[in-house]
């Protein structure tokens, strides 16, 4: 068994102690919260301090605090030459103290309080400065979940960034759709399952493949009418640049 | 029973064929296919015609051709004051022949010749000129389908451009995900699990309760760096576009 400790009590800190604490493989040594009492449920009291003064001996330590807090929570780790790693999609290894050895591991999910994830479904991104480390942090992350994966700081660079074009641009292109359904009586749930189905369907085609619609056929006829259709100017520019964008990516084949 | 005859042999309607196939309501009287072999599997051939001319009576015709097909196809049904329906997604109830009383069924889905689909799950979007034949289609829509709507012309289109929005366009976003991952030797398949839970979590949050990300907390540190790392003017261009937009609609609330 592999003793882990926790720093944090955020989402992600609460979303790990309840993985790990179904895992026979990790023991939780211990758990650090500014206020103890929020973790209460999740893990027995006597397991958890505000004080980094008695924070104990551990085989590792996970930092899941704020980007901004990561290098001062990491410099008051009283220990030396340990495995200490954080949490982050976006911080380099390097921020993290040179008193200890450095790491990551960055699961890659939208994380809220109130719904429950399926963590054996979860890729976590690990990162270590030498291959034992990394064999550690890979047999962790194997006892939680199917999907561990070998990402730098350079490549989570570059994922935090396909991210936000595959999810957070996403949604805003779900708001544009959802308000022009209200704005017609159109209840937006009609969408559901065309939107179901072209998430799942870039699991068995490429994208490329998987591109269908007027900018794709470049039907003129039916982009103009949208063109005309819509009435923000801002809905009516995402919808010129981005068949402008499908349109010269066709050109390129 | 209702006897319904299919014209067309394409996506749509040899998804229709099998859904009908199955239903114990609806009989497929006929179905008009120019080469009437490339349905053979489908249905026995006695019941396959090329010839506008054979074409019996019967309760309903739906038309599942290209759009550009379907005024002139609707001209060709050798009979009056039938009702006659078209399954697409862009053209107007008006474009059908006036010889024969019209409608719209139009299952809102991307069909792929290989790609097995569970109609019960698909939406049906149903316009009719009146409430007689409106009843006629919303029951055979409900032999197939556990989603049949009431849909007029004027919300169909708009209807469309939301679906390019949620899903042609949201394709797009997956191929410049996809692209950032491949340039940094990452496996896109890491992004799934995420893809699919923003897809997953409108039915439960509204899209705007639901955005996350840099462009929604305003944090222009790491706005900044994603834009400074996109090398592709396109993307760069996308990239400050929706972030603004996002922003923009942050301020409005």
């Amino acid at each position: 068994m592999i003793q882990v400790t926790i720093i944090g009590s955020g989402n992600v800190a609460r979303h790990l102690i309840s993985a790990f604490s179904q895992s026979s493989f990790v023991e939780i040594k211990q758990v650090f919260a500014r206020q103890t009492e929020t973790l209460s449920h999740l893990i027995p009291s006597e397991k958890i301090t505000n004080n980094f003064a008695q924070i104990q001996e551990s085989d590792l330590y996970i930092i899941s605090v704020t980007d901004q807090a990561i290098e001062s929570v990491s410099a008051q780790i009283p220990f030396e030459n340990k495995l200490v790693v954080h949490t982050s999609g976006t911080v380099s290894i390097d921020n993290l103290s040179s008193r200890n050895r450095k790491g990551v591991f960055y699961p890659l999910q939208t994380f809220s309080k109130d719904k429950k994830v399926n963590f054996k479904e979860i890729p976590v991104c690990l990162e270590a400065q030498n291959e034992e480390d990394y064999l550690v942090l890979e047999s962790v992350a194997k006892s939680i979940s199917d999907k561990p994966f070998n990402i730098s700081s350079e490549q989570r660079k570059a994922l935090h960034v396909a991210a936000v074009f595959s999810c957070n641009f996403v949604n805003h292109l779900y708001r544009i759709g959802s308000e022009i359904c209200t704005e017609n009586n159109i209840p937006f749930e009609i969408l559901y399952p065309l939107i179901e189905e072209t998430a799942d369907k870039i699991k068995f085609l490429s994208p490329e493949e998987a591109q269908t619609g007027p900018a794709k056929r470049n039907d003129t006829t039916t982009i103009n009418a949208h063109l005309n259709f819509l009435q923000d100017n801002t809905q009516k520019e995402i919808y010129k640049l981005l068949t402008k964008s499908i349109i010269d990516n066709g050109k390129k084949l």
